[in-house]
């Protein structure tokens, strides 16, 4: 009752109509508006999420579309299966070893994250996630109005023997992102790995695993997926936005049969299907081969960045302040002392020309308002240099 | 509580994970199911939805594909605002009449639909649909377990007469498609919309105006919109799925400042925003003026295949059948005597190679099982003919 008195008042006062629950609740991302403010050219901005425009293989994507055109131009552009574009499903399917039937494409992976959230989330069901974690999925699954639930983590990823009994109960997943995670770069150790899928089977937890950056690996050597462990209790997610390009809006998931089958309903009630045009153009590419050159391209350009950035932190940081040394991926987690916030940091750090995220809205429930994270892929060398040098200069005024 | 124990049952029986209460109610579109059945080539289909693949513009798509690998690769394959790309926007902003800050891109006119089920309703909601009504809104809205309430129509569209003040109490908004309705391709009169327009102001009903197939006029003039009526007071969705490609997954809505606001905060939770690349080349090749003649040939095909419709019709159909007259879109609404059940008639009829889709599923509560509907496009004249004179066959020997 208090819910409805409290819309109806804002209603009367500022919409003229009733809007939903979760749309009251809805506010634009923090990350947002801090991007907003870093645009300007001069600025060294590491706060952007987005990989770097010079690695998409436009020459290989623009052949793949002329053959689109000579080839199957009606089909490509006519309506297509939900479940996505068979040629494709088939590719991601032969990639991970499964059926073809448990492929579902999806509209960018940021959909599957939505249509995960219409599946399983009900107003006040326990979600568990990291902390930190991604925000945009936690702007996704909020839309469902879950209770989230955090599960700690450390230097080597989610700290696995804090997932109690009494934690997992009831919860309807937990979202874990294994590789080069987002915001703080780390990996999951494999030793982990087998403890979280050993906890989950006993649990009857189901696993999300998200792995948008896990072939962008510039040292270390590849840990098995938790899907590959686990294929019937955990849901996968794939990206082509880091290792073809964004802009295609292209992703998948792999799920258990049954699972399957209410994502491609609940996929179909979204957007029918992601577009067939850009489906048969990755297909295109992806069917030459290029792949596994183009990534290690794009590996040996990053991991180049990622180096620059973690020497630049070692001169230039002051005492007290931590960060992680990630193996791969775009980010880079900074710890300070607790005396620093962040958000306070930023407004001084746009003023000398250099941008980063706050950490805080990275946390479902706890914000640790003293971290931060640097994004190292767009930014050349020569500038990591300077940008983190001056980030290093108003961080020991502070100390 | 029922619900609870019901759902604890399934998953003990069925499921290994817990479900959503919606991904519980979720089933398969009976119109898909129906679809498998008819796609075999032997079979003259006029169940499908499918626009004519003939009709794509695939050369003027081809040069403006080689325009954007040429002028901005990187920016059409990089990461793009959630409202959409600045340049289409604008396109549709002159089109409408309208500010381009009120113009949001979509992946789909089917993904409009989503959103306004993520902003507007809550289990139980009150939401006014036409009886019948566009299958795919009542998928998409289903998700969010509304509370629907039918508002009949007739030759005219729907009866604005029949929207009294109890109906309307409380309802988040009335989904209506004027022009060329699917299922039954009637359009909503002039005075009509007047009225409709008046009777909302006065109820504080927001109106959602869906508008996939208004270009696709065979006879007739245009009607003004509601939107452009009343636009603090419509929601208008557009679609270039029927007059560019659908397989580009295209479509925009119109809305006020307010709820245009929360429309980009559950679009960007939802795939982030539309793939970059498609939405470049939709304005590449929106740019060179090409739509309107593109359009009237369209018509010129679609509106042949009309006539030859309803001339076969009205030659091989016996007396007691009733069909719709459209001036525009792509599907022809037959009405039976009361005594034909239409998904009955359908396994007879698959039985002699034709097909359409039964009536029922198109009712959001008390559906008429008489009725069926005929879509036009894609059947070459001389098989209209054909299948036309097969369904009057059958449906002699039931009268």
């Amino acid at each position: 009752m208090k819910l409805e008195s409290t819309s109806e008042a804002s209603r009367t006062h500022s919409e003229p109509f009733q809007l939903s629950r979760r749309a009251q609740a809805l506010t634009s991302s923090v990350i947002r508006e801090v991007l907003k403010l870093t645009e300007k050219p001069e600025i060294i901005s590491f706060a952007g999420g987005l990989p770097a425009a010079q690695t998409f293989p436009v020459d290989a994507l623009r052949a793949a579309c002329n053959r689109v055109f000579v080839a199957t131009p009606e089909s490509a552009l006519q309506y297509g299966p939900t479940e996505g574009f068979q040629p494709l499903r088939q590719w991601v399917a032969e990639k991970h070893n499964v059926d073809p039937a448990r492929v579902l494409i999806t509209t960018g992976s940021q959909q599957a994250l939505d249509l995960l959230g219409k599946v399983f989330i009900d107003p006040g069901s326990k979600v568990l996630v990291e902390a930190p974690t991604y925000l945009g999925a936690l702007q996704a699954f909020s839309i469902f109005e879950p209770d989230y639930m955090e599960v700690p983590t450390d230097d080597n990823g989610l700290q696995v023997d804090q997932l109690s009994a009494s934690l997992a109960d009831g919860a309807r997943f937990l979202y874990t992102i294994p590789n080069f995670q987002n915001p703080t770069g780390r990996e999951l150790s494999l030793t982990r790995r087998q403890a979280l899928v050993e906890r989950a089977r006993a649990l009857g937890l189901l696993l999300v695993e998200d792995n948008p950056y896990g072939e962008l690996r510039y040292s270390g050597t590849p840990i098995a997926s938790l899907h590959s462990m686990h294929p019937e209790g955990v849901v996968y997610l794939g990206s082509f936005s880091k290792i073809l390009a964004p802009g295609l809006r292209l992703g998948y998931m792999l799920a258990p049969a049954s699972i399957h089958a209410k994502l491609v309903q609940a996929k179909q009630a979204s957007d029918l299907h992601t577009p067939t045009f850009t489906q048969r153009l990755a297909w295109e590419v992806l069917s030459t081969g290029m792949l596994d050159q183009h990534v290690a391209s794009v590996c040996d350009r990053y991991g180049k960045h990622c180096a620059a950035m973690l020497d630049a932190l070692s001169r230039h940081m002051p005492a007290g302040v931590r960060w992680s040394e990630p193996r791969g991926g775009m980010f880079i987690w900074v710890d300070l002392p607790p005396c620093v916030d962040a958000m306070a940091l930023l407004q001084e750090s746009v003023a000398s020309q250099v941008a980063f995220v706050p950490g805080a809205p990275f946390y479902a429930n706890s914000p640790r308002p003293n971290t931060l994270r640097l994004a190292f892929v767009t930014v050349p060398p020569a500038q990591i240099e300077t940008g983190i040098a001056r980030l290093g200069h108003i961080l020991a005024r502070h100390l």
